[in-house]
C-alpha cells in the first residue's frame, strides 16, 4: 500500500467536523531572528492540543463497531494518547495507553482526564508491553505512526498548508516515528511540488539521519532530550520510504536550539508550543537548514501540550 | 467632527502595507472555561506588538513633511510609544515619548530600541510634561487616543473583525482613554449592528464606569493595576461620546481576574498576551459580562508586549 493524495483527501472528508482547520499564521516579528519570512501552522490549536488528533480520529472512524467494542491499545509519549483517547471517547470505545516514564505530567493527566487507562514503562519496552496487553485482552492496537490511516490523517494538515500558504517555499516538520512527515510531505509534494520539505529531529535521537544514510530503518539508543514528543527509537517501516523519498533534508537539532526556538516563538511570535514543536525553528537557529530573507518558510508547530510550570526551562535560555 | 465608517475605511486604505491584518482565531479549547464559543482578534501579532501601530501610522501618514520635520511628542504607557516610534522611524521623524514611571521595562526598552527619546514621570503629570516639551521644541503632539486620526486607525481592527467573524454575537474590547473602543465599536456597529459591544477596564481605574454614570468625562484617582497599558485617568473628550453611544456594557475588572484571563489564554488558547489585553476574558470569568454557550464571543487581544520574566506573575494564579 502506498500513501497517496487521494487517501489523504478521503481522510480529510472523514475527519471534517471532528478535527479543526488550524490557523496558518504569518509571524513577521520573528523574521529578523530567523532570516526569512516566517509562517507557522498552529497545530498547537488543534483539538486535544496537537496534530495527533487528526490521525487518531481518522483511524477510530475507520474501525468497525466490533473492533471498537474490543477496546483500543495505544503507545504514545502523550499527544497520540490524548488524541486517541478523545477520539475513542467520542465513539464510545475504551482505551489503554502505554506511555514512557519520560512522559510529562501534564500529558499523563490530560490522557487520564479523558477516561483512558495509562500504563508507564521504559521507553524501549513500550511496544512490547502494548502488544502483550493487546494479546491478553483481544484489543485493537492503534499505532502512533506506522499505520496508513494514521499517516493519512496527519496528512490533512498538509492539504491545509498548501491551500493556506500558496506562496510557500520551504516547510519544516518535526519528525519522530515519521507519521506526520509522511502524510504532510505526501500532500504538499503532490499539491505544491516546488516546496522544499525538511524533517527536524533531536540530535540525541537521530533515527532518521542514521536510517536514511543506512538506507533502511535503523534503531538508535534511547537518550534524554527536551523534545519529549519525539522519542521514537526507529522509523516506522511504512513511514521510512515516504520520508526517504520526500525529505529535501533532515536536521538533527540540539536541545539548546530547540529551547531557543520555543522561547523565540513565545516571546516574539506570541504562540506557546511544547518543546518538541519548536524543533524546526531550532534547526534554522542552529544553521542546519539554510534560508534566505525572501524565502517563505513555514514551521509546522505540532503541539502545545506543555504545563505552565514547565516554562521555567526557558528561564536561562538566550534567544 | 464625528468618527464615521468612511473615515475608518479611509484609514484602512492609508495604513495598508504598513499594519498587518491580524488573525482572528477560533480557540475552542477555551469554550468550557468561559461558557461560550471563544474567538480572539490577535492584535498581539500586530506590527510593534499591539493595535497601537494602526492609529500611530495612520496619524503619522496624515502629517505634512513640515510637521514631521518638527518632530513628534507622545504620551504613552508603552504600546503607543512603540507604535508611534516605529511609524516615525519609517517616515524619518524624531520622537520623544513621555512614559509613566509604572511603564514596564520591556516597553521602555522596545521604545528606545527604535531610536526614540524616553522621559519618565508620574502618571498624572505625563500630559503636562509632554505639552511643555511640545511648546519648548515646537514639536507635534500625537495624542494616544483623543485624536480622530488615531481613533480611525484603531477602528481598522473593527473592519477586519466584521469581515473575519460574520457569525459574531458579542465583542469585548479593553478600554483606557477610549481610542480603540471608539474606532472599533464605530466600525462594528456600522457593519454588524446586531453585535453587542462591551468595554472592559480595570476596577482600580474605572474612568468609563464613572464617566458614563456622570454623563461627562470624569477623572479617577491614580491607582496601581496589573493592567499597565490601561492607566488613563480620564476619558478623552472626543472618545467619550462614542463610548457612551456604542457600549452595550462596561465591566470594571479586578486584577485577579485579569491575570486568570491571561493564564487561561496562554495555557489553553496557546496565545501570549500582556496582562491588560486579557481584561475581556477576565470580565467573563468574573461574571461581569453574561454569555451563553451558543454565543460567538470575540475578545480583542490588544497587545503582547510582555517580557518572559514578567510571566512569574502567573505562577500562583489558578484558572
Amino acid at each position: 500500500m502506498v500513501l497517496t493524495l487521494e487517501k489523504i483527501r478521503a481522510a480529510g472528508e472523514r475527519i471534517s467536523g471532528y478535527a479543526v482547520k488550524t490557523p496558518l499564521l504569518r509571524l513577521s516579528a520573528m523574521d529578523s531572528f530567523l532570516g526569512c519570512r516566517v509562517y507557522v501552522k498552529a497545530e498547537c490549536m488543534q483539538v486535544t492540543g496537537s496534530f495527533k488528533f487528526r490521525g487518531a480520529v481518522n483511524k477510530a472512524l475507520s474501525l468497525t463497531p466490533e473492533q471498537l467494542g474490543r477496546g483500543i491499545v495505544a503507545v504514545s509519549s502523550g499527544n497520540h494518547a490524548r488524541g486517541i483517547s478523545y477520539a475513542a471517547k467520542l465513539l464510545g470505545a475504551k482505551v489503554t495507553v502505554v506511555m514512557p516514564l519520560t512522559a510529562t505530567a501534564i500529558k499523563v493527566s490530560n490522557t487520564k482526564a479523558l477516561g483512558a487507562e495509562v500504563i508507564q514503562c521504559e521507553n524501549q519496552e513500550r511496544f512490547k508491553v502494548a502488544e502483550r496487553i493487546c494479546a491478553e485482552r483481544g484489543a485493537v492496537m492503534v499505532h502512533p505512526f506506522n499505520d496508513e490511516d494514521i499517516m493519512a490523517g496527519q496528512g490533512t494538515a498538509g492539504l491545509e498548508i498548501a491551500e493556506q500558504c500558496p506562496e510557500l517555499d520551504r516547510l519544516i516538520i518535526p519528525i519522530s516515528g515519521g507519521g506526520l512527515f509522511s502524510g504532510v510531505s505526501t500532500a504538499v509534494k503532490a499539491l505544491a511540488p516546488k516546496v522544499k520539505v525538511y524533517a527536524a529531529e533531536p540530535s540525541a535521537l537521530p533515527r532518521y539521519t542514521v536510517s536514511v544514510k543506512a538506507g533502511t530503518p535503523t534503531a538508535v539508543p534511547s537518550k534524554k532530550t527536551v523534545a519529549d514528543a519525539l522519542v521514537s527509537l526507529i522509523p516506522g517501516d511504512k513511514c521510512f520510504p515516504c520520508v526517504a523519498a520526500n525529505a529535501d533534508g533532515i536536521a538533527a537539532v540540539d536541545d539548546e536550539f530547540i529551547l531557543k526556538g520555543m522561547k523565540l516563538l513565545l516571546a516574539e511570535g506570541k504562540v506557546l508550543c511544547e518543546p518538541s514543536s519548536a524543533i524546526g525553528i531550532g534547526a534554522v537557529l542552529q544553521g542546519l537548514i539554510k534560508v534566505k530573507p525572501e524565502d517563505n518558510v513555514c514551521f509546522l508547530i505540532s503541539g502545545g501540550n506543555v504545563a505552565f510550570d514547565q516554562l521555567s526551562i526557558l528561564d536561562d535560555v538566550v534567544i
